[in-house]
């Protein structure tokens, strides 16, 4: 046994069948699920097309891929998962086709790890069917939210409740109409030590005091149907069995969360560039300027060469990180999860600004997803950790070595 | 007289003078204006404080400051123009406040120095007054643009009129209600030399024939009211008086229009870097995370340091070139301007990212300025050439000196 | 079978040992080994720790490491071999103690894959014993050499022998007192097709004619006693079975070298990064300023962080190329190859201008091996192909996929 | 007045006879100065072609160009020195042929600003004539000598006596056979506030006790005759008229030395940036490859592009911080004589790489000054401070402004 490059027969069969998928189902239809969206408003409506899909994913058994469960799931590793997450990332309306978008799939992760078996039966099941829709309510707007001990939201037990005070906000997905439960983090004792000050708590969207307040844009975009809300929690009660897993272990909760929803951020990070190669491959090939084709261009050929080499490291790095996480856990991964975290979306907004480069005006326009996908690809080295932090941690791990 | 760094008291004036209209009256109706466009449909209706601002500017004496004739406006020479555009470069509503946004700048700038006295009369001097606007149809969604010599659009003589036919996009402002007049550059003789066969010709926007097909969104922005427009022109005909100097004169006058242009651009971008640094110096002084002040923290200084100095050379780099376009020409500055042309958009981007990771989610937000400066620098990297036709140009400035 | 991120055991064994080799043997004698050289005539005597060394590696059976073949080596696939020179990398000294040092190893490759058996008896045996040394003479100092066809030193054929015309430099290794023997490229027939112009023939460095005219130093390093030498042939005459597979083969036998060649200098490139890294550990964690550890910097442990994501990346791509060399052979893996060519070195270069840096004077200087390590470094991106060579490579491997 | 980009024509006469003395004088005897040093032992004679070219510059009236005082300069000011300064940047035996050369230009300043007369009488008109030469023993070889309260080395006033202990190294100059002098810093009062601890001393070479150690390379390159020392001072005992101004004055004259120095460094990294461009520019006008001149290709106009923007940039901000220290002052001009100690070391670094690059194996070699070239480069970055301190200071001005 020794280092190897290749998938498994089971992977490369999913593969083959995922990117079949792709190419009848999802990207004739990224344009037809726009105009559906445009045809109403944005956010009052589901366009068809999606539940379409998914329906039609659920049939060919690509269905809730993510999930290492095999009750659930397929019983996917993280290193299996990876080269077909990869492919999902290459669209913004596949992630959701197969019930794979953040963040239910980490909310689910969290009902299956942490969850009580009543929990489950009520938020678990209808998510892992693709029902409803679900939010995560932890980023706040007032503080530096990079440090989980700024959070400042309260949760409060008062008799055989909860009480939950605060302003959150990118809370994504909470516009949708489809939305029915946040998970709601906050501080539920303050003079207790800094990862024990923490709680998450379940807070049914309809619950009175619960007021999604404005949708937040992204680059312009509002990322209708789902969208990012701010939501204010004014005496919002639940019962205490909302409690995951108990007062006190919100922080613990959280970071168990983020290892993979950080790493498949990475590995759809990794198709977005892939795509983003493609069109710009594609493009340079059938222009003109000059007296020639671009693609014989010396910095055209720089910018292709540059993205391929880009692509491939992070591609192995990722996978090397999935491999850590299967193999000796995400605490141990912990260096490798945060390098990729940084390498992936800065890889794939290099690629992505070339191709938009290539493409001029019609790049930056929505004529294509280049804008879309550069915009979404910036935001993921803020969320779950800005770069300086995971810089931070990969630097402290290293140095514990020197100790 | 030697090399010499201080502005002249008439600019220092009118910077002092710019710096308080913006504080009074622009930075604090930004917010304003936001909402007028969205309290109704974005394109069909102007904002109120918009003309309230105009008319505020030209009570202040601070209107038509670009333009370097002395009849209609200051007579400002392009060195001192620059640290006066360079501050109306710091809001996106401040341009047209002072009647100094593109694309009217440019197209005033052609009226006056090759338009008839019967196209000024009829054009220019309702746009010199700010009482109506227009845009430029270059570019083609066909084609790569950059090279002149692939343009389509016709402008054929037929009679006593022009008939143009073709497609073309990026057609700045053309969607604003206030629009009136479009320059069109479309190709009058394929069987001239490569840079006698184009001409340039005023089509009023209501001409039959002409129809402007959509929007353009630019990261999502649809910058409303004014807008990019694609624009058909199918059998559009206009006097033949409407050509503008003469037919295969075209890139002649693409040429003499892009020099204050481009360097318009840069001006601005150094000021909405300024304000972008600004931004981030507030944020990170009030923000604290893993026990400091984020502004203590060795990498946020370093983010301050390298915006700093990227600031103070693209500046130096803009002024020079001014100077060169005031003492040599626009001709022998032809280096300069395609230097700054690639430096100025491309270090503000640079800033304008810091600052954007600085504000972690808010920064992506519209909450701030920074996501909505970051789209529109982005597309000066393609516009009126993109960065690789300016490297270019440099290059082969520099290899004369080999010969 | 799927991806996997572990060596065999085998190679776990090998690297436990050639790290204990180092430690104990290596890393001490470095200064010991310098000192030899400053002794006396840096170029006329061998320093004997050196050959010392080379007996105990020989011993302990860590001798042709990079040999693929079982009969004289350890029979290692690249892939396998990879970790272990990443090892050797570390030490100037290394390579050639354990007689994986270029030249010598892509000449004994050619004698063993193309050599007769007469030419193997004569040369490849003392070099695989380490008696004796090699160079290769191709490079030319009047012409672009990274273009092969530019090469203009001429091979004819004159009755029983070939005779050699032309000056070559960057013949490493030929100051050497024990090189013996050069393998020279050179045209044999200016009206064949480009690839079948190109001969190569074995040219003892005694032969009459071959004139050594000097050493050529590395940013003021000579690298004594190998060195890098100017070498011209005069009407040097040679018995026509000294030519290498026979006429015409030139360039054939220079890409089957090429490809072991260039994969060993990135392996050894990231050995160099590590141990460039590891002395930066040690000092910015021993060292204080403005009131602190250096390695409590922000600055500083970005440095760490991005030198450690860096590696780890090239590292893996290092392996992926050496795993398809393995299984779809050197061709196959062309773009690969090319890749880490461009990479490992800039990688490496970066590693070690940060621990410069944060060695301050003693970083530049002779007292630690960083800027010796960074020259060397910064000619692996000149050497075997320059960077715009490989990624023209890398471009045009991508592009085929889109015909 | 305004903003104005053209020397005086003072200074472009100095430029044009300066230019004249450049190609007459120093270029066709830099390859003749480095032969006369390998001619004996490097360190024990000065090549003679350098006393006659010394007579040479004092004859033409180039001579301590770098002096701003009237009586023994021209009386240039920092700005009006930049673009000369530059020119003798060029070549590394220029400075010292006009005796412009660090550390001895730093050494006259302070003895002009703060010696006495009895100590500017005994070794400034010496130095000023070029009789002797002078070393500056400041850094040492324990501590991080950025941060200027490590020094270590100590001066006791003992009786009418100084007494110095303490190991120096990077003292340019001393282990040429000319110098006579070193200014040495270290502690007198380790008791007082951190900035008036140190104080400066002025220690002829003879004085027993002062041992030059040794010779510390630079990336292989030992500089002679001048050279790097390391150099112990054990119970050196000096008069006590030899100390700089007063006890405690140490740090104070480090300031005001640094500022010029600082800067005088950037005047020359601007000229060998424009040499090594210079250079580059023959080169690939000149060679083939791959069927067309290197020129001609994309990626080398691009290096050529990058290059001149950069050197453009850098000497703007270069003339800028020149010009405020003239104005305002060398202390309010702090932040811009950060920023271009920042910039032009990496500017020039850059272009002197891409030049290295296109050179192929000759540009890392001896045969053209660029290896040379970058070595001293590199070692900028370090000396003076290193970047991130001065980027430090450059955030800290910053901030001021919002506090």
């Amino acid at each position: 046994m020794a280092v190897y490059f290749e998938h498994s027969h089971k992977v490369k069969d999913l593969q083959a069948r995922l990117k079949l998928f792709m190419e009848e189902y999802i990207y004739p239809n990224e344009e037809i699920y726009a105009e559906q969206i445009n045809s109403h408003d944005r956010f009052s409506e589901i366009p068809p097309i999606m539940e379409e899909l998914k329906q039609k994913a659920k049939e060919k058994g690509l269905w809730n891929l993510f999930l290492p469960e095999r009750e659930f799931g397929l019983g996917l590793s993280n290193l299996e998962y990876a080269p077909l997450c990869e492919i999902i990332g290459r669209s913004h309306i596949a992630p959701e086709v197969f019930n794979c978008n953040a963040p239910d799939t980490g909310n689910m992760e969290v009902l299956l790890n942490y969850g009580s078996t009543q929990q489950q039966n009520e938020w678990l099941i209808p998510l892992l069917n693709g029902d409803i829709r679900s939010c995560f309510s932890m980023t706040e707007p007032d503080v530096a939210s990079s440090d989980a001990v700024n959070i400042s939201a309260s949760i409060v037990r008062d008799g055989d409740e909860y009480v939950i005070n605060g302003t959150k906000w990118w809370s994504t997905g909470a516009l949708d109409p489809r939305c029915k439960i946040a998970i709601v983090m906050g501080v539920s004792d303050p003079a207790a030590p800094r990862h024990k000050q923490q709680s998450m708590v379940l807070v049914p969207i309809d619950t009175p005091g619960v007021e999604v307040k404005r949708s937040l844009n992204v680059f312009g975009y509002d990322h209708a149907p789902n969208g990012h809300a701010e939501i204010e929690f004014r005496d919002v009660r639940v019962p205490a069995g909302n409690i995951l897993l108990g007062e006190g272990r919100g922080f613990e909760i959280a970071q168990g969360r983020l290892g993979p929803g950080r790493i498949h951020h990475c590995m759809r990070s990794i198709g977005a560039a892939e795509r983003a190669l493609e069109l710009m491959m594609t493009r340079v090939r059938d222009r003109e300027a000059f007296g020639g084709r671009l693609i014989d261009q010396g910095i055209v050929q720089q910018w292709i060469a540059d993205s391929r080499m880009e692509i491939e490291q992070a591609r192995l790095l990722t996978l090397k990180a999935a491999y850590m996480m299967d193999t000796v856990g995400n605490k141990k991964a912990k260096a490798e999860i945060s390098m990729i975290k940084v390498i992936a979306p800065k890889m794939a907004l290099n690629v992505v600004d070339r191709a938009i480069q290539a493409f001029g005006g019609a790049g930056v326009s929505d004529d294509f997803i280049l804008a879309a996908s550069w915009a979404n690809l910036r935001t993921i080295r803020i969320l779950d950790g800005p770069d300086e932090v995971h810089r931070r941690t990969v630097a402290r791990e290293e140095i514990k070595k020197y100790k």
